[in-house]
């Protein structure tokens, strides 16, 4: 399942140097990954529901092109691997001329809301993944 | 060379689950990471003179504990390794109880300001990563 | 002439009560600023050409109602008046559902880029007010 | 009662000019005015104790001076007035050099968190306006 979310770089989103700062990559990121826990009907309150909340828990991200005001870019995320309580998405962020300015991995734990400790992916999630 | 940065986080700073976002760490690192060069006496303004522009290519962050409003946070910063053309700084982020909240490899690389070409990093550079 | 902005709220850009921070809005409102300036022909750069540059002096914003995440909002730019050496752009803020969310006068000045001191708004801009 | 709170300028909040972005100016007052409820013992938990939620309906700012990367700012914040349902702290950020880089007046009502109708301002938060 690829979901692509597609955002327009705005000036307050511009650094000194007249470029998209490394910071707000990740905010971009995170957009497009309410977008898919979104598309796939996975949204904050479901995972609330069955008392599972997601944690970050690391991003590895390859800054590949600078990206500037008025850029029209398209954040696409698709599953990587599942494990028992953890699970890697794979997001990339294009512009408008067809060029990959990032790539990243993002591994989160699923965890128990009440107990703080991890738990297993639950099977909706985790059949996202084949 | 270690250069530690303390900073206070701030209301504006904390998401709407109670705690600093994700992206936000990477502001913090990048306060860090200015506060090592302004200390090892390599500012922007010295890149520039050399011709030299570092662009960020690469950051592996993990996310390891939660940071909240009014939490007095250290950043640390220390050469990890260095290559021909590129530089690894390793960064943490410590709170009040002293518990590591994140760490992160942070690669960069130097380029010609002019050829926009990868240039072997300075010899100002590179030493402190002896 | 009103220029009128389209955006959704994303999920970093709502605060720990859940809604839009108030110092993003004026990020929306300057948003639909540059789309306004952008419209009329009046960019950046043209401004440059001139020998001029805007400075934001004062705003003026009323907030209304809360926005939250998802939210399709408008930002609508209409001229609201100019003088010899300054200008006031009235924006406002709609949500999805028609409702106003937030309203501001926001008043600029033209000066000299060479000399910094005010110069009186160029005709090309001035004719926009009648 | 006069609160005045410290900070320093970081690279993320400057933008393409060079300067602090106007919306910036917003968190920093933010920033001040909780520092002024924190002093005055009047926390966020103070006023849910109390059934009560402030809400901020209007602020006024004078963009009086540009602030640039690494100024050591100070935001003071003191009661200007205050009337049956709503107040107003007047705010100011000075820099390094003594000068007024921008004052603001910032109106809140008290409402009822249950009925989110307003409410009276409560007795502890009008008298520090005598």
């Amino acid at each position: 399942m690829k979901v692509s979310l597609e955002l327009i770089v705005r000036s307050t989103e511009i650094d000194v140097n007249g470029h998209v700062n490394n910071a707000k990559y990740l905010e971009y990121l995170e957009w497009g990954r309410e977008e898919w826990y979104e598309k796939a009907g996975l949204s904050y309150q479901t995972f609330l529901e069955m008392g599972i909340q997601t944690v970050t828990v690391n991003i590895n991200i390859n800054y590949r092109k600078e990206c500037r005001q008025g850029d029209v870019l398209v954040v696409t995320t698709i599953p990587e691997k599942v494990g028992c309580t953890s699970y890697v998405l794979r997001q990339e962020i294009w512009n408008q001329a067809d060029e990959l300015c990032a790539d990243a991995l993002v591994t989160s734990v699923t965890m128990d809301e009440a107990t703080r400790k991890s738990r297993p992916v639950p099977e909706q999630l985790k059949r996202l993944f084949n």
